[in-house]
């Protein structure tokens, strides 16, 4: 199952140079996990090691305090729309000594009774709660693109005191940044300049582009997408399904933006390239 | 409501010098969010600007579609520990036409009827759970702490590849990876390493360092705790909350470990350091 990176068509722009290549992304899959067959929960992970991983979640949720209050793990032998095995059900027995969770601490979670949950099904259910087509219109010069993440960071006052949070802000198409906020949770800060923009009745937000100070996960590009934002600039690297969902939602996703560097992940045609010298 | 960050004692020990002083830490505290008096989800975040938190985690979360659907949102006027109010709990009043989650979607969260979630409790809460004390006899050189993130780092093979993922490890005192995993989520590498412990039989960690490649967050500094890991090292900088707690469970806590510089922001005991020269 060496399932931890996948490769992903990217634009790579740098200096007077664009190159079309393809770039080695971390996977990320959804893993539903189920004890004695009740879903318990779904995390978003990397695959590989997912039996340790069971282990570790669920001690420190206080359902198992040592291996033996665990007697099995197995994937559940359902196939995904590929027909394949989609390796993201694990089914755990838990011993009579563990302490399975009460009704109340059970997350509810949206679970099929299939076995079939994997990156598709999540593409597909956000891609089903998007008003498309996502703005059309937005046209931005990569230098713009470029400039983002300084601009974001001139907006991050307590980064600087602290070093210890991430940053989400709006910009518009001349390189303003009219929202930023910063937060412990990457999430939150992305939550803080959408839930802004829905009291402003700017939602969907057809005319702006999300920028984020680092990494680019499947769920704050699903936050792009349902706040209808056609593109996303990240500081970092985004995951796998972060650029599946974005190529399949007509998000610009826009990753490793360094300088005059930067990867286009999906629909780079936002973005306004100068032709290359000579 | 400058609640964004707070000082927290640190050491700092650089080339030849140890200081003690104050370090500004991003705050991180528990927001409940409840949806007419009913308990919805409890989400970590930095105070501020909340009322634009809930809006924008409703719209992601499908409850609401516009502004108009969230008619009120008041904290509950309840008080923690301390007297005062916390602030963090925020009764939102939704429009008939906002699309409560069903009971199916909807999260049960831990929580009581009480207005006093707070940092304090969410901490009481791990250290009633905790085996104490952790790891007494365990000591570090601080040249070895120095060396965790280049030898965790050497086990990062996908990092290389994709630069798109956390990891974390455990080191013995000697300063030897026995376990290392990566994940595009911190908190599964977290617990991926821990339950390959688990299932080891090695749990609690007593002689083990936790070593993480970003910043310790609350809810990593808790998985420490629980497993009985006396030592945490990472790359960045700690939320107020993971100091805390770090402080109150008796974990060492250390921050931003580059080169020689490190910040200590919990039980020094455990990182031995050599005498200043001169």
């Amino acid at each position: 199952m060496g399932r931890v990176t996948r490769l992903h068509p990217v634009l790579r722009i740098g200096p007077g140079q664009v190159v079309r290549r393809s770039d080695t992304l971390a996977v990320e899959e959804p893993l539903e996990i189920r004890l004695d067959g009740q879903p318990f929960v779904v995390t978003m992970r990397t695959p590989g090691d997912d039996v340790d991983l069971v282990h570790g979640l669920l001690h420190s949720e206080g359902v198992i305090a040592s291996a033996a209050d665990l007697v099995g793990a197995r994937y559940c032998d359902g196939v995904g729309p590929d027909g394949l095995n989609t390796y993201n059900v694990l089914d755990v027995a838990l011993a009579p000594t563990a302490v399975p969770p009460s009704a109340e601490n059970r997350r509810q979670v949206v679970t099929t009774s299939a076995c079939g949950v994997c990156g598709t099904t999540s593409i597909d259910q956000v891609v089903r709660q998007t008003c498309h087509p996502l703005g059309e219109g937005l046209r931005l010069p990569a230098a713009l693109v470029s400039a983002a993440p300084d601009r974001l960071r001139e907006q991050q006052h307590a980064f600087d005191k602290t070093g210890g949070l991430h940053a989400a802000g709006l910009m518009t198409a001349d390189g303003v940044i009219v929202c930023s906020r910063e937060d412990v949770g990457r999430h939150n800060a992305v939550d803080k300049v959408v839930g802004w923009a829905l009291r402003q009745g700017r939602v969907p937000l057809s005319d702006l582009v999300l920028v984020v100070s680092g990494r680019a996960s499947f769920e704050l590009t699903q936050k792009a997408v349902l706040a209808g934002l056609p593109m996303m600039v990240a500081v970092s690297a985004p995951s796998s399904l972060a650029a599946e969902l974005a190529t399949e939602a007509g998000l610009t996703l826009v990753g490793f933006v360094r300088g005059e560097r930067m990867n286009i992940y999906s629909h780079p045609e936002r973005v306004l390239i100068p032709a290359p010298v000579g």
